[in-house]
């Protein structure tokens, strides 16, 4: 290999929708490796929704990305050096590394996967993040019990299929909505939600009285805006709503105006929770172990959606927001 | 006595703004007693903001007043009659009656109270409701601990007062929000508040910066509307908002519009909830017992506020609206 490494940097802040030009892929050298790190050469790269707010100067719950620096995001690839004595050459690693061939991690911040277990991409969708941030929202937050009505928005996403699953799995009558024919029929045929509804075809408010007839227990948020103006008046008592994602506003450089919803949570003594899936860090082994074994049993099933090319990393971020992706999106960048 | 009674009923459902044209006093004929049934004089009455709700025919976790019915509420008075052998005559009570000089009142709906512990109008203060919201609302759902920042908007009313002085019970450094300069002094130099704003006066967001150097751990939101979005970009990690009240939007008859608040609440793993003092009854006893140690220790003041006259509640009612009142507001209807 030489020591030059294609990588994809922020050119300028996304006013509203990112498009390409917001982009750029460059080459730069690789730096020679410290003592602890590790040189990987990228397989699989994740785009993600919470992505497009580093692309913002603002503060958030991670710092915004720098201009003229290289995106980083969940990967997976192998070790092909390391000056650590904790991963060795061919080691498969799971990490935050930059967007490019080849990405130098500290092996802290590094996890090793096993290769033989499960295919090394659901390290990062059911088996990891959007797995994890499933499994931990519904659970800790959404408390499903039995019989109980939840509401998944974004359903056909990574996240929002593990969620509609995993309530199944719980017993409760699954509502998913997202905004194409083929997203309805995968969650109804493929994934057994109980109904699907098309937020870009159908009357959201009235399909959501016909769907739920016993009213809302659960809604897992995972897009706001408009469609959660629409769940929050069909809330029952005690409800719980999740709030994980608000993939509806992540472009508006407006601010976001709606109703205010304070007056359904105090009517319905209901609980809305923002979370990220470190909050629950501690207890990552126990839940990929839960939802290895669902995944092994058929119970949880997983699409990933795979575009070849570091070149087309850009690309399938900016088709996150296009609604273009059903189940994990990811980007081939080697072969494994 | 005669077998009439003076009674107040709704005439018509405010359009806004409640008025006194929407009540009526009328004279009405009082009903043989049934078995299980006291007959109380009226020495007290409560006024309270949620009542304006149930002014409003649509459904809430109160079914609404009904039109040319009397209205009812929190009152504290004397059975003279009893067919009941719970209670017998002389006995003070608490329950919710007619807003009438007599109301007949049902056993298992009435509590018998001491006027030997605490005066009787702290059944309807701080020793009753409003002191209760203030305790399970702060403990349940804020769950203060030493040191935190709390914030607690409507800070001079019934249950505001309560809070703020439960927080600093705690240990928190607490900011209250209120709207006159009268109440400003009231919580700085009678209860011990920290700091106080006049949202009429201050410029909220700039106070609340001045006020929180270490950010908002809970808020205690008795208001909503634009004191909420000012509070919501202050939240620290973890922060905790207690939806009790939500006085600024009970007039609109129209939609309450603003910043929806999800992106706080998700960057912040923020947590939400509505809740209504009954949703913790089954430890209002414990909750009683607290909060008469902390009155007879002097740790927690009350004040009320007391008109004189049945015929004055639509005032009291609407004056609540107003800001009119420090601490709790009550009706006194005859002499205890």
């Amino acid at each position: 290999m030489s020591n030059v490494n294609r990588q994809i940097i922020l050119k300028s802040r996304p006013q509203g929708m990112a498009d390409e030009s917001n982009f750029s892929l460059v080459e730069a050298p690789i730096p020679p490796l410290q003592q602890g790190e590790v040189l990987i050469h990228l397989n699989y790269l994740s785009v993600d929704p919470y992505m497009r707010g580093r692309m913002r100067d603002t503060p958030s719950y991670v710092p915004p990305f720098a201009l003229n620096h290289p995106l980083i995001g969940g990967a997976v690839g192998e070790v092909i050096e390391s000056k650590s004595a904790k991963f060795k050459k061919g080691d498969k690693v799971l990490g935050f590394l930059n967007w490019s061939d080849y990405s130098i991690g500290k092996e802290e911040e590094l996890h090793k996967i096993d290769p033989s277990q499960a295919p090394i991409t659901t390290a990062l969708g059911i088996l990891g993040m959007p797995g994890l941030t499933a499994y931990f929202g519904l659970n800790k937050i959404g408390q499903p019990k039995k019989g109980e009505t939840i509401v998944v928005s974004g359903a056909a996403g990574a996240v929002g299929t593990a969620v509609s699953q995993i309530a199944k799995i719980k017993g409760c009558h699954v509502v998913g909505i997202a905004g194409s024919a083929d997203k309805l029929a995968y969650l109804r045929d493929e994934l057994g939600v109980d109904t699907a509804i098309n937020y870009k075809a159908d009357d959201v408010g009235h399909a959501l009285n016909a769907a739920c007839h016993h009213g809302v227990d659960i809604y897992f948020d995972n897009v706001g805006g408009e469609i959660t103006d629409h769940v929050l008046k069909k809330l029952n008592r005690h409800a719980r709503i999740v709030i994980c994602g608000q993939i509806s506003m992540y472009n508006l450089d407006k601010p976001d105006i709606g109703p205010r919803p304070y007056w359904h949570l105090l009517t319905h003594s209901a609980l809305m929770q923002g979370f990220i899936v470190y909050d629950y860090q501690s207890e990552f082994a126990s839940g990929i172990n839960q939802l290895t074994q669902w995944v092994k049993e058929g119970k949880l099933k997983y699409r990933e959606n795979i575009i070849n090319g570091l070149e087309k990393a850009p690309q399938a971020f900016i088709g996150l927001f296009k609604g273009e992706n059903i189940g994990k999106q990811l980007v081939k960048v080697s072969d494994p």
